[in-house]
């Protein structure tokens, strides 16, 4: 039996009687079970692998659901999957109707939030914790965040309010030095820094509690000593930044040995405060290939588990987008890249050589990356930030605020638009058009192909001003023989019947179209819309109007204020885990579905 | 005369020619007609009066509007409108067409970028750098910043950015110990401690320039002492949490010496990197009333400047929302209060007593505020979340994320829903609507008046699930003698004409049905409609929409797609400085204008 002890035991319960022999062999199974898994599923890697020992640390000093563990991102919280209930499901990972690759609590009590986007557990476990106080529940809340989820803006709000809550919080620092690539920033260095340093606050920790141990005289001392804590820190060892917070600081604490672990947990756990404990991780633990380039086994598809071996990657939208967009930089001084700790998926690596001086890379911080481009763009630079649609949800205030009221020209690169598959709820690009269409003079465009997005690309770089976005879908294109346009294409002529679309669902619908005899508008630049568009629905008897987006907000519902006939496909609510080809399916978007619904209809 | 140098000089450049004597006397002018002009026009006046040194400082050590100066919010941005060519039009602060209350590049080119919204000052500060330093212009970046403004995480991100950013950036602390009320959390107790401490990054400076002054040697003792900088500092000195970010460190300075402040400004400017200078100023410097109270004179109306007296304020809006809600919560240990640094203005003031336990201020951090609100709702409490309408944008991603995705039960209560009058573009509460509908199982309640937003409440406390939101205005109710409902209220029958609103534009849209004989169909519960809504509208010939909302998005909009026929009257684009009423008739929202667009259409 290759994993002996997640299939016999009754976890999380009996894991606090086993020896540390066990937990070990535990920790090596959940590597195994890990690896083996996501070298058939895809998935996160690297992360998960680092923070096994962490994981079942925390399992076995604090009682979950009672205790409330809340992972940051969630991309860390595949042992605790396995660890709560999960093992015997856990081959459906991140497939349609199985186990997600973040932490949901409609799959288990032990998911205390939903994860997926950077940079919120502190806010959330502080919530939780100040929950219990109020309700006199002395359980604790736990928050596990990378040092690259510390660089969002949201995680210092949250660590600006926890620190003197008073509240059973234990913060858990899984320091790795990465956050998808490398991290970022003055907090990443200072880090750095402090990765080095002896644990000194268990030390000071140890003698105050022994000083405390001896009766009367003793306690006298032990405050004596805290009331000088401050001068005597201030001067005489530099506090960590945590300490400035008003955080007691554990660490750094070697995350890979169970009992320095456990011991540094339960001292956390114990002074019924709130606690930093650092941990230092190495990422990609115990799996060579993703221990040498954690980077690229963060997030992977399958891949060969003895060679590390990942298929040959394909040209994609967001590779296509990189390569122009470098070109046109290598001619034009003021185009500016800035990425949000996504160079490789925003498709910005391709910014090489002299053209590095002008890529930024501002670390997990899509409000930061909004403004700074404001800025640039008040200085006649072409900012470019290439974000995931579900990531620069995070900038609509700075959209409105800082690029559409001055009317400033800045182009925005909305990669993975439209669902996205596997990693499902969180991270569907299925809002971006209804927000971005409330922000007044922007405009929007959705290629359905490589060539399309390069005539876009050249109009929202030179043609185009104010806010310009261009979003395109996760993966490679479908080849399709319909005619390419910066605004909109025609096909057919004839028909009382139109089908409309956009981006890589035009291209089903275009399938579709040849196979009904129907006439087939591809829309382009899908925002705003001009009276020529609309004149031509106009004329048809029926209009349907495909597309892979939420309906509240949709291009459709505009469509639809103007052609009242039109009849609309698109989503409804959250969309979660399954394929890209089993959602088309379900929401009507194959091109089999298309036919059958517009033949159903006469 | 009263403002001899006001008046006189040409402004900024004759600054740099002033003995000290003179830039005393241009202080207390300054001072003088900004508190003369805020007790005519209202506006924001402690943090400008704080600030009168500092600006003048400022301008006289850089060059602005090749130097760009970034000031954060733009509330303390009176004296540098004053110092730059504003003086003759300063009259009209806040009035229509006359002079915003915060910066706007098209108002001046010293503006060097649109404010409004807190903590963004750093971000579009280091992009206008960043641009510099790859065109080589070798001129600086000011960014301005209250300790307030610095518990946004967006602040954070930016420092984050710019302390390893090698650009001209100097960053300038103004530190007040002050929000808009009290400042909040960590990072509060942080500068607090360091007000106090002695300024020895200058001390330490200056004896680094007297070494280096010394030919051969003493640069090579220099070099030594640079090297060793780091470790010295560490053991030695209790280094800020701004050096660990990667900035040079000068201050505290004291904010209203100008020779000091001139001098700090000068070292900080000849270093040519990342510096940040701390500043102590006193809110309300200079006008006694607003130095012993300055939460009281932060942002004000009218007022008498001898006595400081202010008009009785009437209750309003969020009043009577804090009211109810706090009687709710006398009853109901489950509901809590959250505010992100707005306690007055979003009624939570009336959290009174005991109830303060169940009260959290989370200073500038809206982000925060929501998924906090998330992680007490997963243990059963009901948060309340009271903020502004345009900084509830900030909370898009996390009102997906953390609330909407798990289905929690969370009310928003936002307040200044609509048009605000005198603040202008920023602050105009016309997206909410727009983004909100964008996201999944949310209901959206917008009341006319008092007794429907107790109902409303009551319905969203104990009868919604999940994100439920109750927007209301600005200000005091209008009465009106329209029926009160959570729902709907049509009013008449027989017409053939219906007007449809919500919100305060019902009221005025009922008078004109009054007048027009029409019929009338006032929202309250706005989103979702329900088809029983649609059925009402349907039996009309003509349908009328007036609503105070930005167009894209809007109700009207969801409406014309179910009733193709109605008419829509909304707001387009960004609405500027203008009262309400000026809006109002602008826009067509007015009784009057009501009336003339339906009698016209026939």
């Amino acid at each position: 039996m290759k994993y002996k002890l997640l299939s016999r035991l009754d976890l999380p319960k009996d894991l606090k009687k086993l020896s540390l022999k066990q937990e070990e062999a535990l920790c090596r199974e959940i590597r195994g079970k890990i690896i083996e898994t996501v070298s058939k599923n895809g998935g996160h890697l690297s992360s998960n692998l680092g923070a096994v020992e962490l994981t079942v640390a925390i399992h076995r000093v604090f009682d979950s659901p009672d205790d409330k563990i809340v992972f940051d991102v969630g991309h860390q919280s595949y042992a605790h999957k396995l660890l709560t209930g999960r093992y015997r499901s856990f081959d459906t990972l991140r497939q349609k109707g199985g186990i997600a690759g973040f932490t949901r609590p409609s799959e288990s009590v032990h998911d205390a939030c939903v994860s997926g986007h950077s940079s919120n557990s502190i806010s959330v476990a502080l919530g939780i914790a100040e929950a219990m106080k109020l309700s006199g529940d002395n359980h604790h809340a736990v928050a596990v965040i990378g040092d690259g989820a510390l660089t969002g803006g949201l995680a210092f709000e949250g660590l600006n309010n926890a620190g003197n809550s008073g509240t059973n919080l234990v913060i858990v620092l899984n320091y790795n030095e990465m956050s998808i690539s490398k991290n970022i920033g003055g907090i990443a260095t200072y880090l750095s820094e402090m990765r080095t340093q002896h644990s000194y606050k268990r030390l000071k920790l140890g003698a105050k509690k022994v000083i405390g141990s001896i009766p009367v005289i003793g306690e006298g001392l032990q405050n004596m000593i805290s009331r000088s804590k401050d001068s005597l820190k201030e001067r005489l060892i530099h506090s960590t930044m945590f300490e400035d917070f008003g955080f007691e600081f554990i660490g750094p604490i070697d995350g890979h040995n169970l009992e320095k672990l456990e011991a540094a947990l339960r001292s956390a756990k114990e002074m019924n405060c709130p606690v930093l404990v650092q941990v230092n991780t190495v990422k990609g633990k115990g799996y060579r290939p993703a221990e040498e380039q954690p980077g690229e086994y963060h997030g992977v598809s399958v891949f060969d588990i003895e060679t590390g071996d990942k298929p040959a990657s394909t040209e994609s939208f967001a590779d296509v987008f990189g390569t122009e967009l470098a070109a046109y930089a290598e001619k034009d001084e003021r185009i500016v890249g800035i990425t949000a700790a996504m160079k490789y998926g925003a498709g910005l690596n391709h910014f090489k050589g002299a053209l590095k001086s002008r890529l930024y890379d501002v670390g997990i911080a899509e409000e930061h990356a909004v403004s700074f481009a404001a800025g640039l763009a008040s200085m006649g630079k072409i900012p470019v930030f290439s974000v995931y649609s579900s990531f620069l949800q995070r900038s609509y205030d700075e959209l409105l605020h800082d690029i559409s009221i001055p009317n400033l020209h800045a182009v925005i690169a909305i990669c993975n638009a439209g669902i996205v598959g596997g990693d499902g709820e969180t991270h569907q690009g299925i809002f971006d058009i209804p927000f971005l269409t409330t922000v007044p003079n922007v405009t929007v465009y959705s290629p359905s192909g490589y060539d399309e997005l390069k005539l876009c690309l050249k109009k929202a770089l030179y043609e185009d001003t104010g806010l310009v976005c261009l979003r395109f879908p996760k993966g490679e294109e479908e080849k399709c023989d319909i005619p390419s346009s910066d605004s909109y294409t025609l096909v057919g002529g004839g028909s009382d019947t139109l089908i409309v679309s956009y981006g890589r669902t035009a291209v089903n619908a275009f399938e579709a179209s040849k196979e009904l005899g129907c006439d087939m508008l591809k829309l382009t630049r899908i925002f705003p819309l001009q009276n020529d568009v609309f004149d031509i629905m106009k004329k048809y008897r029926r209009v349907f109007v495909f597309e892979e987006t939420y309906r509240c907000g949709s291009i459709g519902e505009k469509i639809k204020a103007e052609i009242p006939s039109a009849e609309l496909t698109s989503l409804e609510g959250f969309v979660p885990t399954m394929t890209v080809c089993e959602a088309f399916d379900l929401y009507g978007l194959t091109k089999e579905k298309i036919v059958r619904k517009i033949g159903e209809q006469k």
